[in-house]
């Protein structure tokens, strides 16, 4: 089995701490890669970043598609997650999607941290459209910048154990960490608070690896069928193949 | 891990069935079980057989606790699901949720097959509480008792290959066997349509294996917290150790 | 009129309660009777319970069906309420929802004050399905047993107008005591608060009698059609004349 | 008890048929009055009827409100109902909301039968408003003026039973008569398709009694507070004690 | 172009800032003329003022019907907007409706200030009947009379800034003044707070001239058909063309 | 005024149509400029056009910003709409929200009518985003490609009066082309059939001028803040003054 984890921003670091995340939560000894775009913001904190990051990651679904069983977009915001799912049958984990799955088997609710405050309405987006409005008590934010998560690990930490136990008073029974840049502190903060708190990327392996292992493929019979051929201007080289263009 | 698989009612007919699509589904060399509770009715076809199938799936789940690594409740209305997220903090599958939380990820939309039209707004419920009520496109049934699926499997398989058909065309893209009797029609559907369709039991054996897998427990924080000590009267046996009966 | 009114858990003490109840809120001179199951825990205050109380109000209804003009299931988590609608054609009515069909013609919105925390997302989830998710402002609790509401009677009083005090600023134009246990409370509550606070046994009740006065059955056309006659393993005697039992 | 009964419209005719419905239902030996507003249209058929409607229901609420118990809005439109709640604490009953709450206790799902297609997109924004959206399966028109179905009794039964059919065969398991003037026809067309059928009259009649009975009035904490005094220019003398004009 | 904005209460006051509001807004040279009904309360602060303002309203629309383009309620419960795209097929706006559909263009939700608590479930309705449940933080309230707020401009204006910040911290990210007697104090709050601060007047005026512009009508097709002919007592004389009556 | 009206697609051809339209729908004779990207797809059919297509509007977005008044994305997918609204604070108007918002002030209900059977999720996915999935009766499709419309333009209307024909059946009061390439054709259509049909890209222009002239731009205060200047990967010239790159 080749699974391929996609950062969804181009930072060689957070491609690290992804494949420590994949590392502990493959199930099988098959192989893995997460592959670092080298286009993109070093970030995703919006809709801009997010949405070169959604070409960057198509093009790295479209460059492994031939040797890949399945695909994990390892960013929150699930860039590019619809077009990766037009482009290949094989599955395609987003990590917000497969956080939410998760959460929902655990608790009757959840909440999602997450650091910027800017970031609520976009992942109250995702919410809506996956289907949870009802089971997302709340999404919390740290005011931290992304790339500041790293440099100020403890003190994260300490954010998001405050603003998990705000969580649980509003309700939640389930706490997601919302971002792939957050991978390896739902350890202590589960500890210390007594709930389940989720990293998305595990999630996101453990929801692959089964799809893989059911046979399980994208629908394309009507909204993920495979793109339709015609000409694309300046068109990336990795999706020529696609629009089979001259 | 071990996986206690337990048959909503009380056939040990349907628990071979079962038995197949645990086997064919299963990750790991892992052991499992199939357990056929002795109450309940022979099968679940409303919400009178429902309630029973509760207590006998919950009395599995309590006889069962010590030695398992997690459960599945192997009927599509999800008998006592809830209840046992209480009683244990090992992860509990419903096969309904199960399925759903799987289709979500293969495409924008799906239907449920089930035999009979008196289990729609049942189903209706489970979708609405699980929050996929946008996505999920209609139910489907086709006139036969879930002991009838048996003796006429051919004739059933054709039914709900055309009730599949009406499926597409009102624009689901995944199809969901909505039953554990079901178990083992879905690739003769899924070739003849071209759509993913699933088989429930196969999809909660994948979903209780990751949450096992990534060490995920129940939270018992709020709603799911274990049942509080109580007098219980002509208390099951299997229960009396929750309700500390004298 | 023969009104059968089922108190969901196995307290004597609590039908004495629910009695009361009933008998300030009839409309006729006609009968009514209490009944208190002689299976299942003494007080309701989860899933576990809910389920076995479920059975305890199936086999009650079973058995008085034939002379019961209608029923009433007394315990604020309605359970068995679609079982009992399916077992017979004649009104059930669930306190739950009697009081919530009552509420809505009383105020925009409403709140449920219930003692413990751990019931919120039960309730919730009626709330949802009952189609108030709009209406309901919140669901309040007070950290008390249900088992507890006795002893601390003049407590349980004080807090939950505190509880009512918060749900009003929330929005809340209607109170509704959560819980048969809470029957005789609302006068107070409503007297200090200046809201209209609905016992839900009396809903229940009035609700009920509508129902047999408009000589209205529940429909039998499709999902609480009769349940279907089956072989059911170590069937309660109650139920053996619906399952047709050898 | 004294129950008022207010014709939306201005047609004696109608009042005839709503006090007949009355007659049947009422619960004890207490007086009724059906009253016909002395202005307004003769039919409610859409929104501008409605409002007149509302009007002239207004002026007969502040007129009898010193001796009323309670008041029924006899209009499937329930033209004024909210303004009726904010002029007297006492209840007041639309026949609309009431035979919704009536029909969620006696099944999954209702449709709603009513003469003109025009008056869906008014209908279905009462369902919704009063949170019935997910019951609702559809509202089935026979293309028929409100007059007309006078003069044509026998044609418009049939057509019902036709348009109760194929909401049945939508999943209705509830059929309300939407409509003050279609009173009476229930007991025909619930023998014909074998559901209850309900004469939202009735259901008005037992939900106020009901009300009046548990001693319950109209929440003023909020939304239905008493109106304010002001200037009113033109005022109809029935509100000026309202409006406390000079 | 010639826009009637009707003015939904009978306060020269308010038709003069309304007035003022409009003259800001509008797009051409054209003409517009505000009117102020010789009918009704003088202010609407509640279901009753707010169906006697609709009565008011629809005189208007009625009587100025022939002359005009397209009209414009200028009042925050938008008394007969329906009505009134019935009686004509030019456009109609109402300033609640416009406000929203402004907002949602500008930020992911909106906050709406208004003076009363007592509107709040009014406004709410308003809000869900539109569509945007999901995009409303809340109604934030400041406990003045409609009246009021002109005597304590300044205090008012103040009020709304701390209602302002309360909203954006609940997540607002526009605000609307919900009344047109709030029109003239969006520039201050919009410069203390920084976010887009709506008058709903303008938006109205722009959305409807918009509509003018593109020489689009409501859809009388079905629900905003024109009024059917019919008796109507003690019918309004702006009313007898349309009700045809003798 | 300056307005740059941004063809989502590479094609000149559908340029010229959308200039049209522009030309036609534009409220003073101020400056518009139809631009057309040099990058991406000809054709938006689907999510991984749409991904391209949105950094394609992205870059011109970035590059027209100095001297623009304000934008619109004339591609019914409104692919880039968030990000535009972040880098921007000038208002940004999507067509496919603009229709929406134009369209509920004419009828209850819409229809939205479109080329391929492949895009009704995507088109579901921002009706439901928006807030209008209570006010969107159906999508219907017509099963040609995008760029086949113009070819068979005379076959395309005459299908496109079909399906809005079955879409009035089901309920819609109003009907919007959906694509930019129709445009041109709501004035056969809708005296055809006798409804309001509304070409996109008018309803963004004067929706557009609407806000402009009311000087409203998009609120920075949460989600669509700027951009947050970091590194990003061979960033798009265009966008390097946002990423404050070196």
């Amino acid at each position: 089995m080749d699974l391929i984890v996609i950062n969804g921003n181009s930072s060689a670091d957070v491609s690290l701490g992804i494949s420590s995340a994949v590392e502990a939560a493959i199930f099988r000894a098959g192989d893995f890669r997460v592959v670092t775009p080298s286009f993109g913001p070093s970030t995703v904190e919006g809709y801009l970043d997010g949405d070169l990051a959604a070409v960057a990651v198509i093009k790295e679904v479209a460059k492994w598609e031939p040797e890949a069983d399945g695909f994990i977009i390892a960013c929150f915001s699930d860039p590019g997650l619809y077009a990766a799912r037009e482009i290949t049958a094989k599955p395609v984990a987003g990590i917000a999607q497969s956080s939410m799955v998760t959460a929902v088997q655990l608790g009757h609710s959840f909440s999602i941290l997450t650091p910027l405050q800017r970031l609520r309405p976009l992942i109250a987006g995702l919410v809506k459209k996956y289907g949870f409005s009802d089971h997302c008590v709340s999404i919390e934010t740290i005011h931290i910048s992304v790339a500041g998560v790293k440099e100020n690990y403890e003190r994260t930490v300490l954010d998001f154990i405050d603003a998990g136990r705000k969580a649980i008073e509003r309700g939640a029974e389930v706490l997601i960490l919302g971002g792939a840049v957050l991978a390896g502190m739902e350890a202590t903060i589960s500890r210390e608070l007594g709930v389940p708190v989720l990293d998305p990327v595990k999630c996101a392996v453990v929801q692959l690896e089964s799809l893989i292992h059911l046979s399980l493929s994208t629908s394309k019979i009507c909204g993920f069928d495979f793109p339709r051929e015609k000409e694309c201007l300046d068109c990336p080289s990795e999706l020529s193949t696609i629009y089979r263009q001259k």
